[in-house]
């Protein structure tokens, strides 16, 4: 079958068949299908849609593009989660080395931040010494010791995708639901994980900005999973404002050994959101017999220090020093030029934020990057002091700035300030956390 | 604005801007936008339409990205036809002559046929002599001195298109009704002609396989008409048989001495689709005063030879030996080596044809082309001897094929008889002419 034929297939909203993907592919990547079709291709995708198995038949054909990782030699379930990408989200770095106190083995390999959303690996740069990437022998090993390790991709994982997400980015085509879910779903897949949790964002700070599409998507990523015999779960959580207090990368270092450390209190949602997360870790690994039991482990190893020691071993193991992820010592991580303090300018209820202007403040004041060459500034950033549903007075402080350089101070400010929302009523709430998705829900 | 919003605003189905329009086909022709955002832009078109306006501006900015034809110094109402491409379709080598015996001016660039449909270009070249390539001067000298002639493209005409085309074939997005009326009428218009009478075909051998496709078309290139000031006219006609019995370029050539000589009946469908066009060209023209005295003056030029007189003045201004053009000498144009008679194998009605497979079969004797290069042989092609309803026994003639190579000739006879339906009940026929749009009629 000739190439154009298969897009007028899809173009007529016929379902594609497991050749016809696995061709498409193939052929996009040794370059016999050029750009100008698969971008006609990637339309026709995004306005007929796919069906779950076909979507599935897609990931598979993408992951199996390039090199895959074998996990097999690392003993038990081996554990990964995901983010869709936040502000704020600084999970992995609490949930990763709390499942490991736990006896999971969680072998995960991480990205880095673009545009308003933070990254984990720039996370773990902060931190002096540390070395993203590691050989494939010595993240097994680190593994092995230590429970847990995350690094930077290896090899070359998922060409399909590098080469497609390029072409979609220029052509309209990022936010078609079976495209974003065959990226996510080839690349965790290519790393090599059994079970995977997926934390799907909704809201002002995330890609998908309604509830219904982001349980379209993470109902589709279960159903790959399920269809490709791994185990996938997923939750549906708020990213209408930051997700912990602190936005920046040592800041959210920080944060995550604050939390470790039991300093932050359950009823926080970053908190929340990190005992879900490791609960389903647990129960897909067969760790904990149920949610209390699950949730009682976690807690008991933030209590013990158990959970931080998991990630001290790890950093140190990557060639961190681990000696700035204690209590006594993390401040040095988050050491500024100057402080700036954003103070509320009315009088009210915090009502909503925009969490995507919060990221992109901490961006603009050297945070993240705008391209991917940008360096970063690892201990810039901005610590939230409200939430949404707060009272506040005219005067009291919204947000603590780490400045290093204030040449557009200004500016992060107005943005700030039009990206917190003050109104005279307290308004409605969005919850934290809108579901969970396994193979056994159909929330569409 | 970035063209890539411009297709996330199509792909989402809104109206892009008159500005929005004219930068993506300068953008395009000038190749700062590439064929990989096109395609993408094109197949959101494909699936999200244009409106009218929309269609209109995307018309205009195509006419305007190369020369156009300024006919003005030519006197009275510059008359052209076009058709969307059929089988056995002579209908200019008629009307156009018929016409500028009535009065009217018609200076009309023509096309080639490519695949199953012939062309008007190939046909006048079965005649000796005739050079279809003639400098706009002299174009419009015999014009002037005979009142019609049709050339081939000259210039640069509509580059857009002729990109946009190519691009369109290889990524499914030919079928689009949008960019099939925007390319028909840009070239249309940049032809410089003020009323255009438009043949919409629909069948089996046409490129609109549906009545409703055909209207639409139709409807939206009589509306391009109006909102840029020019007066379209468009029939919807049948393609379910070749219109005229004759289906090859000199074949059709001597169909078309034959009927300008008075020798085809009033109630044949190429005769009665001639005084349809016509009719409507000499009203546009302001030549009749309504359609019965446009059918009467088309049929008194008919009766004098006039008609056929315009038509041997435009080939002997082209440099042809218009003494073919008579019906002494026309079946010299089509001496083949060898004459085949495909006949009947069974009794019972022709219920039914496939035009694009007669148009093909014509085309594997050497009347067309599969590829632009191939060279065409002016005499062969085929003589159908039946129309649908006809009633014919086992043995009777279907068609006469005119051979000058064999070598394929049992696959041409097979192709004709699965093409050619006989069944034991008449069923129902077709008309010839499904309707006319104008600007005062909304069929859709």
């Amino acid at each position: 079958m000739r190439f154009v034929d298969t897009i007028e297939k899809k173009a007529d909203g016929n379902v594609l068949s497991k050749e016809e993907i696995h061709e498409m592919i193939t052929g996009f990547v040794d370059g016999s299908i050029p750009d100008y079709q698969m971008s006609s291709m990637m339309m026709a995708i995004l306005q007929k849609g796919m069906t779950p198995e076909e979507t599935a038949e897609l990931t598979m054909a993408m992951m199996h593009s390039g090199d895959t990782v074998d996990l097999s030699d690392l003993p038990g379930v081996k554990l990964d989660k995901h983010s869709t990408g936040g502000v704020g989200d600084t999970t992995t770095l609490v949930v990763a080395p709390l499942v490991a106190a736990c006896g999971g083995t969680v072998a995960k390999m991480s990205g880095r931040g673009l545009g308003h959303t933070g990254g984990t690996l720039d996370k773990l740069e902060s931190i002096p010494g540390t070395c993203i990437e590691q050989p494939m022998d010595r993240f097994k090993e680190i593994v092995k010791e230590n429970g847990v390790c995350v690094i930077g991709q290896t090899g070359n994982l998922v060409p399909a995708d590098k080469k497609m997400y390029a072409l979609r980015d220029v052509t309209a085509t990022v936010r078609s639901i079976p495209l974003i879910a065959s990226s996510i779903m080839s690349k965790k897949l290519a790393s090599g994980a059994d079970a995977i949790v997926l934390d799907v964002k909704t809201g002002t700070g995330a890609f998908m900005r309604t509830k219904e599409e982001a349980f379209t998507l993470a109902q589709l990523m279960v159903d790959i999973g399920t269809l490709v015999g791994r185990e996938v779960r997923a939750v549906v959580t708020d990213m209408n404002q930051p997700l912990g207090m602190a936005v920046g990368n040592a800041l959210e270092v920080r944060e995550a050994v604050q939390l470790l450390s039991g300093m932050i209190p359950e009823t926080d949602p970053l908190y929340d959101v990190c005992m879900l997360l490791g609960t389903q870790m647990l129960l897909m690994g067969g760790l904990a017999k149920d949610e209390a039991d699950a949730r009682a482990q976690l807690q008991a190893h933030i209590k013990d220090g158990s959970g931080l020691k998991k990630l001290q071993g790890m950093i140190t193991g990557m060639g961190g020093d681990a000696s700035y992820l204690t209590v006594e010592n993390m401040e040095k991580l988050v050491r500024v030029k100057q402080h700036v303090s954003l103070k509320a300018e009315s009088s009210g209820y915090i009502s909503s934020m925009n969490a995507e202007s919060i990221g992109t403040a901490a961006q603009m004041l050297g945070a993240g990057r705008a391209k991917k060459e940008d360096l970063i500034d690892p201990a810039v950033g901005l610590v939230m002091k409200v939430r949404c549903g707060d009272q506040v007075q005219a005067g009291d402080e919204l947000c603590d700035l780490y400045v290093n350089q204030d040449g557009n101070l200004s500016d992060v400010e107005q943005l700030l300030h039009s990206a917190i929302h003050i109104t005279a009523e307290k308004g409605e709430i969005e919850p934290m956390v809108y579901g969970l998705v396994t193979r056994d829900t159909r929330k569409n």
